[in-house]
């Protein structure tokens, strides 16, 4: 059986699915796999196609000829382009991250074309996938680079300096949402010296943020259920909303950075920086909002722009990921490579059914033989439910 | 006697040269001294006239005001532009920074106009003169935001990362040249969790490099006397330069990460990096060269840009600290002020003699009663140097 490595064509999208290194993981004589390249898809990410063909990958002609080809397509993100998608036939299984809650419309016309389509964002958050969380090893960078480019455009330093020339306070770095971006965003500013605070709904976040040597920051607020399932925050009402926005600004107030990354999955990003709170930051403070594609959670935030206003800089990057994407790429490809494997135990790559009792599998499964699988995501499309008990949060 | 706060001028200049905090600092009833603020003077660096007021400074109605009332201007950068000098009597002092041996036809021109000019970098390099060394609180914000620059345009992270998606390896960083610059890139460096390792001619610096947990890079170099005058790197000769160069390249290529801070004071900076170097190292890696305006330590910067060669991302950028411009401007600053109040208890501050057998004072004079006095500003000029026995290296 052939895997299919693709040229992203997103605009912005610099990473590869599949890292030379692990080529050698995903395809040899025991999984009895083969690897095809498409020409230059791993030139953004800094890996050549004689990388790829040294670690026993065949570097295909053309795309053309990967695309007809290769059995199963590993993507970063899925092709939305009707020149590749017309280039498929039915009997392609489609492996990569495609917005499955965000952009359900995807998924239900790669159903509608016979594709079989694994989103990697609906793998479950259990301790046995850990390995496989896209979205997980994605944040981990997103985060981590929310700090640098804050770091960047902020007018202060962020360590303390003792100076002959005086003293420099450090920076103070509020970090709202302590998922796996936000912790790492944590680590990343307490790394370059900052004053760190972290602020989250979730009680279990507590800990989290100040193992990581940041203060926790506690609202008077209710809210011992704000945990949805799979350890994400869950929506909440309005009224709590602008009580948090209100209580917030006094602590976005005394804060040179505020990376916010509260993201609830499928739905509006919460508003938790209201104008009022930009207007009370210090002139040449920065906000990076991490959660700009789905609204953000700052109410000036334009997606994929950086805006100056009250003379505060906002950052909204979609995709912080494909700006470090050699390590995104190895991240991703790793966590691709063991989900790769875990399909081909089971019998489920590229096999004729997708019949299984894995959770795992099951859930990624977006749509297959015509129609979308992915319950959730029948959901968004206000499709009927065929297994109701089988029903996520 | 007025003190004149100007707005900068110079394109990309956002440094302002004193702060509202400092205010009060040098004009209090102690001194005597009123201070004259330029509108908007502050506000690239994010101080407003209100908060200038505030701390007991005037607000000039315009410029031309501050011009024609101010007694000594306070500068970042002494202007150059006609419309700011035809404005300027004889009878003026002006303090700031004018590049006087990368530059020192301005200090000529100056000279000319009967203007009492004090170059800040010509500050000696002695204890008791530290805390008015620019060149020092300058070169901190350079070297920490030269590894800010970096980490934002490597493909690659800096700290070594242990996820459910494998192993990230930390960076490997290189700082030639181990000066102010050099040592807080190395220290930025490792707080953001990277392997350091820092060059240097002088053997002085292995202790300082090696304080900062990085790596001291020994090459098979005959350099015992590379320390010049003031603690700087002399200019060595072009063999030693070549054998550099080729040893050098061997380092380079194990590196994700090279910053250059190698520069002789009012020389062309010395080729470390050629392009085979560049050529050698990991498609995605970066080079910053902080020699960029004086020629650049590496053979392909281009002051200012951003560029790629070989699949690599070079910097050159010559003005870092405007990029960090709150707190460069409160280093700057403090530097100044402490600069006026000595000058001020040598009673040399708007007085009509600058005679003094003050080292500080007389060293840091660029020109006065309409000609150069600094000695070394007349040696690159070309100029008869009237006290030999007083001649600088």
């Amino acid at each position: 059986m052939k895997l299919g490595v693709l040229q992203e064509r997103r605009p912005g999208e610099t990473r590869v699915a599949l890292v030379p290194a692990q080529v050698p993981l995903a395809a040899n004589p025991k999984t009895g796999l083969e690897v095809l390249v498409e020409p230059g898809a791993g030139l953004h990410a800094g890996f050549s196609d004689a990388e790829y063909a040294e670690k026993g990958a065949t570097i295909a002609a053309d795309r053309a000829q990967v695309l007809a080809q290769a059995d199963v397509l590993l993507c970063v993100r899925l092709p939305e382009d009707s020149e590749t998608l017309v280039a498929l036939n039915g009997s392609k299984t489609l492996i990569g991250m495609a917005d499955p809650l965000g952009n359900p419309q995807l998924i239900a016309d790669l159903a509608g074309r016979g594709l079989r389509v694994f989103a990697l964002e609906l793998i479950p958050r259990i301790t046995r996938a850990q390995n496989m969380d896209v979205l997980s090893s994605m944040a981990t960078v997103s985060g981590y680079k929310a700090v640098l480019l804050a770091a960047n455009h902020l007018t202060r330093m962020f360590p303390m300096l003792m100076t002959a020339a005086g003293t420099i306070p450090p920076a103070k770095v509020l970090v709202l949402g302590a998922g796996v971006a936000g912790l790492q965003a944590l680590a990343t500013a307490r790394r370059l010296g900052a004053v760190t605070m972290g602020y989250d709904v979730r009680i279990a976040a507590r800990e989290q943020v100040e193992s990581l040597g940041a203060k926790f920051v506690e609202l008077d607020l209710k809210a011992d259920d704000a945990e949805g399932a799979g350890g994400y925050a869950k929506q909440l009402d309005q009224s709590f909303y602008d009580r948090q926005r209100q209580l917030l600004g006094r602590v976005i107030a005394e804060c040179d950075v505020v990376i916010s990354t509260a993201a609830v999955p499928g739905s509006k990003s919460p508003l938790l920086i209201d104008e009022a709170a930009v207007q009370g930051m210090k002139s040449g403070s920065v906000i990076v909002d991490l959660a700009a594609e789905r609204g953000g959670n700052c109410a000036l935030t334009i997606p994929d722009r950086t805006i100056q206003a009250h003379s505060i800089t906002i950052l909204g990057p979609t995709n912080l990921p494909a700006s470090v994407p050699t390590h995104a790429s190895q991240l991703y490809s790793r966590n691709l490579v063991n989900f790769i494997t875990h399909l081909s135990k089971l019998g489920l790559l590229g096999g004729n059914s997708t019949e299984t009792d894995d959770q795992i599998a099951r859930e990624t499964l977006a749509c297959d033989r015509g129609e979308v699988q992915s319950v959730p995501v029948r959901h968004k499309l206000g499709l009927p439910v065929k297994t109701p008990e089988a029903v996520g949060s």
